[in-house]
């Protein structure tokens, strides 16, 4: 069965391939610098993001400057430091041998926030569920994220950060919050599977075993199990 | 400049038009099936989120039983009416119009929740920002949105909803937190325009306005504001 509204055959490949092919990239940018044009395209996608009321409540500050980004290199440092006892002690080798940021690596940074008073007037969609515009924000971050990957640039979300630090550093007022510090830049490479898996930190979880069906609790589903299971088989991937 | 990485111009293409073509559906779902094959490949798409910590923290609820989504609707209905008074007096009338879920003529509805226990014993990246795993679950959501626009699916976020309440109705447990409740199914057009834009409730910002350079009060990047202008004014898209 096919939608009429489908796109061909050839163009949903490459929608998948922009999915499945995305990386958190820290190791491979290369010191080449992101052309504007193409900068410019990222942001397009990103500011096209669904938003909670059409609220749009993103903005996007660009960091260029590699002192600014050597202090907040310094944050990643000492909040890493004050993560590690957070983690299990036979990992913690390990979790120190992990490249986790490539702030000064990458042609630059990409600051992406919410403003949180964008519709204070009319708050549509927000009474119940007041974090819905801080989800807006993230999928204008995963749009910029996959169409970075189709023009071959990487990106890499750096969440080891003291978010007040960082709000103080940049100048960002109290009502506005930064929900991605990326790193964006043009790559050598994109790895074939996530560093965090080839680094042995995790796997892939089997997909069959997070569908649900009804409820929480709810076991059915099983012929969509199948079907998506031999699809992940299909990817070379066999989950955890 | 174009990165030996990136994709084809055509392929690229592709990933721009379901950027810029996906919509939040209410009013278009067809009374067709999904099928499964269909579901399957936007459920991998999904999965193929990026996570903090490689935690993959979602879950996916189909709920394809008719009288659970009544009781949805009711949920809704209750959530909408106490959302009105946030409205401002003269958007109300057009709050009251608005079409804002298709959750009981849509294919199926879809719960996506995140687990906040999934990798509690090495939280990698949510010391500082607990709230990681929330973002990392809205990826799989933007994922299976974009997917779902390329296979000619359409999906609609209702987000006026209790979520105490919507928790109670599909047994969720505490630790785990409903993110988004997706309207999914065959529709019968994708609207050109987002469906709040062409009912009058906003416009799409102009995006130099929400360009920042160094900090968040920074002036900066004239170059690339331009060229971003020039891309949404190319895009038939002119702003606030």
């Amino acid at each position: 069965m096919q939608s009429d509204n489908a796109f061909s055959q050839q163009a949903r490949d490459a929608v998948y391939q922009a999915i499945f092919t995305r990386r958190d990239v820290r190791s491979h940018f290369t010191a080449d610098p992101l052309d504007d044009e193409v900068l410019a395209r990222l942001l397009m996608a990103a500011h096209h993001a669904p938003s909670v009321g059409y609220m749009q409540p993103w903005n996007f500050i660009v960091i260029r400057d590699l002192e600014r980004r050597e202090q907040v290199r310094d944050l990643f440092l000492s909040a890493r430091r004050e993560e590690l006892p957070q983690i299990a002690d036979e990992r913690k080798a390990l979790y120190r041998k992990l490249k986790l940021e490539g702030i000064c690596e990458s042609a630059l940074n990409l600051v992406v926030t919410c403003d949180r008073e964008r519709s204070k007037e009319s708050p549509l969609g927000r009474s119940h569920n007041p974090q819905m515009d801080l989800y807006s924000t993230v999928c204008a971050v995963q749009n910029f994220w996959l169409a970075a990957r189709a023009e071959g640039i990487g990106v890499g979300w750096v969440s080891i950060l003291d978010r007040s630090a960082l709000k103080r550093l940049l100048a960002i007022p109290d009502h506005v919050e930064p929900i991605a510090y990326l790193c964006v830049g043009p790559v050598s490479e994109f790895a074939h599977r996530p560093d965090l898996e080839r680094k042995g930190w995790g796997k892939r979880l089997p997909i069959s075993d997070l569908i649900m069906s009804e409820t929480y609790s709810g076991r059915g589903e099983q012929a969509l199990k199948q079907i998506a299971d031999r699809i992940m088989t299909g990817n070379g991937e066999h989950g955890g």
